[in-house]
């Protein structure tokens, strides 16, 4: 409703946004596949397909599959959301955005880690930037001693939510409210980032 | 170091008994693979290798691959070893469980579970199976209100610590000797099957 002229650097430029916006589209395809299933069944077509473009557009844009995956490999905005709460109340909000995420989504961000292929390229760096970009960031900010293994073992119980909900499909959790699970499940994660004697 | 002579019925037939020894060898290696990588990754050719034997031999003995997978989807005798423990200390027994298959095997059983398609029929009988096998086993067990609800988090939660140790390969967990990862990841299991009113 405003009626401010947008400033200069924010005049739209069509063309040129329509390439971004396919591109974005063929990587929030090529996202949604790696979060669902492994590395070697995802074809060119079924991303092509999902973004509602043609495999040889794929190709122009970014040269074959791996370097689309390459694109989507990355964990720095899922870690944003996952860990954008307070420490105090980070256990609770972390499990929410995890089931959120399965409700709406049929996976979360973080169960891409668990498609990640034993040998080869692709699963490594995906370790890498999970370890960096998710375990080191979470200890970070983790009061007292062994921080490091307090935000793995605490990543672990999410990354088995995500398992359980969207992978063995269990029927309770989903069929529990959200809120109800928040309650059980969330101070199981908080008790890993606050130690006891903090 | 017994002298008795064995019973009628437990006379040893070697050939029948080779037959039965290269069968189990091959459920084993094919076990081995499924749970550490995609259904589909998994060729007639690495699980003859790692059997010691040639593939003709498995079409013989099975018919096809498909019918080896389906020979080890059962999630029963991992059930029993993961569910040997009382009540009060099944916390602990089930994190330590996970923990030493890792470390011994690379894998722990129940990760099969989170390797199991998103489509097709290998994908819903793993997920059937381990419902029966595993999460409705463990939650007879429980006392008190949701023990279904209960027994799934709790699974979640050593899903998750196996995903940790053996796809994302957490460097702290790895690093931390057994007994102090089941001292602090235990009673978050433990927490989920007694619950505090009880």
């Amino acid at each position: 409703m405003s009626t401010e002229i947008p400033p200069p650097g924010e005049t739209p430029r069509p063309a040129r946004r329509d390439a971004e916006a396919t591109k974005a589209a063929i990587l929030r395809a090529a996202r949604h596949f790696l979060a669902r299933q492994a590395h070697a069944d995802i074809t060119l077509k079924a991303v092509a397909e999902r973004a509602g473009v043609s495999p040889p557009l794929i190709l122009k844009y970014f040269g074959n599959k791996d370097a689309v995956f390459a694109r989507v490999m990355s964990f720095e905005e899922d870690a944003e959301a996952l860990l954008g709460a307070p420490l105090e109340d980070l256990g609770r909000h972390m499990v929410r955005h995890v089931l959120v995420s399965q409700r709406e989504h049929g996976s979360d961000p973080l169960l891409r880690i668990a498609f990640a292929p034993f040998q080869g390229d692709h699963g490594d760096i995906l370790r890498a930037n999970f370890r960096a970009q998710v375990t080191t960031r979470l200890a970070a900010r983790l009061p007292g001693p062994d921080a490091g293994l307090r935000a793995e073992l605490a990543l672990a119980a999410l990354l088995g939510l995500g398992v359980m909900f969207g992978i063995a499909r269990g029927t309770d959790v989903r069929s529990t409210p959200v809120d109800e699970t928040v309650e059980r499940y969330g101070p199981l994660v908080q008790a890993q980032l606050i130690p006891r004697a903090y």
